[in-house]
């Protein structure tokens, strides 16, 4: 399967099961609050169904066959909530199914302009008769509780009695997709009823989950327009259904258009009654708005998304395609969060149990908080919520601050394996980094007062406790695990200590800068001189014979790992060796040391940064998604462009071309979001450490021209690179100090500025595993 | 409660249940393939019952809430068979409980010299009727499937009329061990029920396992004498029950005595019809030999025992019977076990799910190889009939050669977490110590060539294949987990380094030494002489600064461990701190390097052992019973002889004394066989390195008098130490060469050897964290 390349649209015209999964998720429309996956409207064929409401979870058991203290024991696994999306349709006595008759034509748009996905089918029933079937559906990023369908179906050789059936239904059948019987059978029919009703055209559902004990609410209105004669409209309510039925007979050349209007609401307190109520007003509300004027929000609210964050690649229009649809599910994914996670697959699709990870602080935030940074004071609104839990967890691990999970729904911990969840506390430096960022790319001092100092003063509180003073006086971090899941439970992780460094900073500093907030949160000037202290003597591991810094304490002695005799088919390693074969070798996962050489570039030298990306691309299999966007961005600072522009592809491709066999479970946000920081941070060069915002923009082989848009405080600029250099213009906004390839610009309303582009280092190309390069991106054309 | 001292007794009045939970481990009868768990014959009140067949388990899914690459997927659980020891009495209408009238008197005794369990219950009903009842049960050292029990029942005011009902009793209730569920299901009622049948005085059941379709069968024969009137008996039998009633009018004065043979007998591939015309046989041999017969045997097995084994320690009489005590249980843990493993807690109750562990080499079989060396071959044939399943888990694990079990029943690895279980990979170097140990006591070359040769050849192999050469050439073994559990995933473990060290020179030297086992074995020069190279080159770090090994790498640059902040509640740490806290910092749970030093002491000098030890003891909490034995031994060997004395004591009444409030679950059976190394090892100084066997004898200050007697090769001998000096005897056998504190000397049939005693080295005393120093032992007297 291939999608048609188009700048602004993504358009697919396959029917195969197997490929529909994968659109289900590619397809997928979501406002951050309400997700649905992109099934045809008829609910089959489908791969998966999938409605998703960010923070609706049931728990489970957390089996153990060997339990440990502080073992998380309960799980949370998102729920496929009541199913809005269903409209079946019966041409004359046959319903519409398109792996039976034939498809004249069909085909489906997902439009990054209008914010809708699209679909055409021409349809031929098994005896003959044919239809014409259009839809239009939105999840409406100005109305976040709200969905709508258009719905239009054209008899198209003679009159024809149609049956449309518009569905909520609950409780969806769906394959078993856990080995444990404890959660496939929480996770069976999650839901259990509590109030229905319906009048008109008008329905609504109330369920329960059992054990997490949330409620939710889905509603749905309809408007009819109707050319034909006799129509016959019902409704009908069950426990788990609710059902509209319109039966018209058509003629050739007229329409029935059917409009559904969606709502959806939860809460963990509010009564059935309030919730009713709630998703009731919210479609009072679409219904007011109507078809047309839900169409002109959406479009609107993505044209100012586009005009500060576009990004425009010339010379390789598929990529131009993939890193759009890459900002559009990023946008997706956190528009409209409001104080809830962003998960790993958005509200896509069921992968990750529709956990959060650190994906969100170190790979989406970034974008967001440059491009629509609202979205990302939300989402770190959202860790602040869940301190407590992460105070609590602290306690229970016998430590100082916060432990913020490493994957959870409601941020409580999830992960029921502690050397690659709990150990992973370089989390609680990510949510710190992404708090600075935010701070410094906005000045927000409300956020700084409401959470940010206590996000910053909490993370440092737990850094003091994790680490200690060895004899020697160094700050040691140990025992704990890195962002490369191949290695785990080290000491002296560099990405580690030199986040939880930037982490001790940042709260001595807020703390210096605010001693109001200091004094709220009982910092005294003791600890916050410990805080520096930590930070001035952190350890950082050299290993001065290779003359690299070993990813942690050690790494550089293990084993290296046989690549050559590892053939392709055992990839992703994860799979098919032992953790404690991978754990002790020279293998990396994904980037962990280029990590920390990207957002802690500060901390290295060139030199170290050309040696020590060498060193970790000659071990990295980048067998996780999170990767090679990181190595896209440091391979083009240490001037490798080409090896910089095949992973930006592989990054913006991630989910568009399937590259691990596991899109249709959902997108990978984060990667997609990698594939702005491959572009931005990569081929721009843009930096922001201490919040100096710099670039150092480059061209790679692969274009001729790469336009990208931020936000910065209260300025909005474009960034133009070219093969004759670089012009900075600003848009909107106040005059805006930057640099260019380390020289100190400033940009203003007058006019852009337009540099040249000093030639890239020139090291010697790096080598990957065998088998492991990337696939070199020649674009047609 | 408290044991009456008894030099060759273990006896007990009390009959609180609380208590007899405990008894029923201490006062468990077993020969190593059949264990009867200490209850009273009526069955009830009860802690749990338990009659183990040796190898004989349930098997059940192991659950992962996120599983890896490797885990194993099925666990095995001892099974509680078919109960033969229930003989329930009806005095006149009245059932006899212990838990109601009153007991005039009652004791039960485990004596050491008969191998039988005496009780004597003189009891009166609630409404007044008194009689006495006498039993005397053995489990046959001399025919390993049969069991026999003697009940004797005495009307001691009046006639009275006497009801006894003898049971066979499948799938038992007991109470629910896991919050597994489904571990619970698989073992609430594992047996279904095959075939069953009575006649006679005569029944037999025959059962299978409902998942790992083992077959067992029990039967049970009866002898009545009696004197009263009126004699009826009755046989009756279900699938799961087979009875024996006897009625009868007895008078005061005169006797219903009742003889209860019952044999065991269980097979994977045997018939139903085949497993019972077994027990049958052993059933009639039993008979044949009859109860007295029996007895003869019993005693003869154990005045043989005691002849080579024995312990006398002059001073302390509690200890001295703790110490029988605990070499009476290693003996019934390893008899007649005859190629099944020796479970951690032996056959004395369902802990650990009746797994075997490196227990069994590192601290069983030295006490077997020096008393009842076919004992230890028999074990050592259990490992090798098991190494198939170790060379597919190395395949699975990318390994070569063998990789053994951490715990297991048939040999398959049931342990589901892997930093605990499959990283310990030292397992496979004790057995091959245990091997090289066994070859050297006995020079058993028929062991060597159809078991030993191969053993340690394919343990070698692991090795290479699990360490590496490093830039320096230094031969390491990375992300490894040594004895210590407080630590886990370490590079280079001393104590495992250096036990694999030995293991590649053991297996190099017997390939050299039989080129024929060599060829056999696929072993060519090249390969030998790497295994020679990598033993030359073997990493063991030190610490300069500190002047210690560090117990592994960088282990003495890690935080230490809050001991003062850590009150006596919190131990054991494991059940209140996570592993993570526990990894990362210098708390060790048991010993690790103290046991290198004393399993490789030939890899230290005198200082490093002193410096070490004083380094350790400092941090170590000794939360496994698997610690104070060894902190005994290098304790004495560095001169601390009262410390010493504290932790032999801990060792010898970990479950007398219930140190670890467990004993319920079954006996520590390496810590009881640990006691016999703190005598032998510790205070007699003995080492065994490459073959040599010496001695350096010390006395405690708070004994008068320790001898013991050893066999090696074809010679017995006696080793007495009294503040005067060491005596050594030779008892029978050839001329033997040993050392006596390092000089040379050879007992001979000739006069015994004394020789005085060189002072103890005056090194400071150790500290231990606050709170878990030993309890100081003052004998009384």
């Amino acid at each position: 399967m291939a999608y048609d390349i188009d700048p602004w649209q993504l358009r697919w015209s396959g029917l195969d099961l197997d490929a529909l999964k994968r659109t289900e998720s590619t397809f997928a429309l979501s406002n951050g609050h309400l997700g649905m996956r992109g099934t045809l409207e008829e609910g089959e064929p489908r791969g998966l169904p999938g409605t998703y409401l960010n923070g609706f979870y049931e728990e489970h058991p957390l089996p153990y066959a060997e339990a440990g203290y502080g073992y998380p024991e309960a799980g949370q696994t998102v729920v496929n909530v009541t199913d809005g999306k269903i409209i079946r349709l019966l041409v004359q006595d046959e319903p519409l199914d398109m792996r039976y008759g034939r498809a004249v034509d069909h085909h489906r748009v997902l439009d990054f302009r209008t914010g809708t996905l699209r679909r055409v089918s021409e349809w031929e029933s098994p005896t003959g008769r044919r239809v014409r079937v259009r839809t239009e559906r939105l999840v409406s990023f100005s109305q976040r509780a709200v969905a709508a369908i258009r719905y239009e179906v054209e008899p198209l050789d003679g009159p024809l009695q149609l049956v449309a059936q518009s569905d909520l239904l609950a409780n969806e059948p769906i394959a078993r997709r856990s080995s444990d019987p404890r959660v496939a059978a929480a996770l069976s029919a999650p839901l259990r009823a509590e109030f229905s009703a319906a009048e008109d055209y008008r329905a609504v559902l109330v369920h329960q989950t059992r054990r997490s004990n949330l409620r939710m609410a889905a509603a749905m209105d309809h408007e009819l327009e109707c050319a034909g004669e006799g129509l016959r409209v019902d409704i009908h309510v069950e426990e788990d259904l609710a059902r509209l039925t319109a039966a018209v007979d058509v003629a050739e050349g007229q329409c029935l258009v059917l409009t559904k209007y969606l709502s959806y609401g939860w809460s963990a307190r509010r009564s059935a009654p309030a919730l009713r109520a709630q998703v009731d007003a919210a479609l009072s509300g679409a219904l007011q708005t109507g078809w047309d004027g839900l169409l002109a929000e959406q479009r609107a609210f993505l044209d100012e998304f586009w005009a500060s964050a576009d990004i425009e690649l010339d010379g390789d229009p598929e990529l131009q395609q993939a890193v759009r649809f890459a900002l559009f599910h990023v946008l997706q994914a956190g528009a409209r969060g409001e104080s809830r996670a962003i998960p790993a697959k958005g509200l896509t699709g069921p992968g990750y149990d529709g956990h959060a990870f650190w994906d969100t602080e170190t790979f989406v935030l970034p974008v967001l908080t440059y491009t629509i940074p609202e979205a990302a004071r939300d989402a770190l609104r959202w860790r602040h919520s869940t301190v407590d839990f992460a105070r609590d967890r602290a306690k229970a691990l016998n430590l100082g601050g916060v432990v913020f999970p490493w994957r959870s729904i409601n941020g409580a911990e999830c992960s029921a394996y502690w050397p690659a969840g709990t150990a992973a506390f370089h989390v609680n430096a990510d949510i710190a980094d992404a708090v600075l960022r935010y701070l410094n790319a906005t000045d927000d001092e409300e956020f700084a007062a409401e959470h940010g100092a206590e996000l910053l003063v909490e993370t440092a509180r737990l850094w003091i406790s994790l680490g200690h003073h060895d004899v020697h006086g160094g700050f040691r971090i140990d025992g704990v695990t890195g962002p490369d899941e191949y290695s785990a439970v080290v000491d002296n992780n560099v990405y580690t200590n030199l986040m939880a460094e930037r982490n001790l900073r940042a709260a001595a500093n807020i703390c210096t800068r605010r001693p109001d907030l200091a004094a709220l949160l009982g910092v005294s000037d003791d600890e916050r001189d410990g805080w520096l202290a930590a930070a001035a003597t952190m350890v950082l591991p050299y290993d001065a014979m290779l003359d690299v810094h070993p990813q942690s304490e050690r790494f550089t002695e293990h084993a290296e790992w046989d690549f050559a005799g590892t053939p392709p088919e055992k990839y992703p390693l994860l799979l098919h060796y032992p953790y404690f074969d991978l754990y002790r070798r020279q293998v990396i996962k994904q980037a962990d040391l280029v990590l920390a050489m990207h957002l802690r570039g500060d901390a290295f030298t060139d030199a170290q940064k050309a040696r020590n990306f060498a060193y970790c691309e000659a071990r990295t299999v980048r067998d996780s998604s999170l990767s090679a966007c990181t190595q896209a961005v440091v391979a083009a600072e240490v001037g490798h462009l080409e090896l910089a522009f095949d992973y930006l592809a592989e990054a913006a491709f991630t989910d568009l071309h399937d590259l691990h066999d596991n899109v249709e479970n959902g997108l990978h946000i984060a990667s997609l979001a990698g594939a702005w920081s491959a572009v931005v941070a990569g081929f721009g060069g843009m930096r922001d450490h201490d919040g100096r915002l710099a670039f150092a923009p480059r061209l790679p082989p692969g274009l001729t021209r790469i336009a990208f848009r931020m936000c910065y405080r209260a300025s909005q600029f474009c960034v133009e690179i070219t093969a004759d250099g670089a012009t900075y213009r600003l848009i909107t906004g106040p005059d805006l100090p930057t640099a260019h390839h380390g020289d100190p610009i400033t940009l203003t309303a007058a006019d852009p500025i337009t540099l040249p582009i000093p030639p890239a280092p020139g090291h010697p190309a790096p080598t990957q595993p065998p088998g492991r390069a990337p696939t070199p991106r020649r674009p047609a054309g």
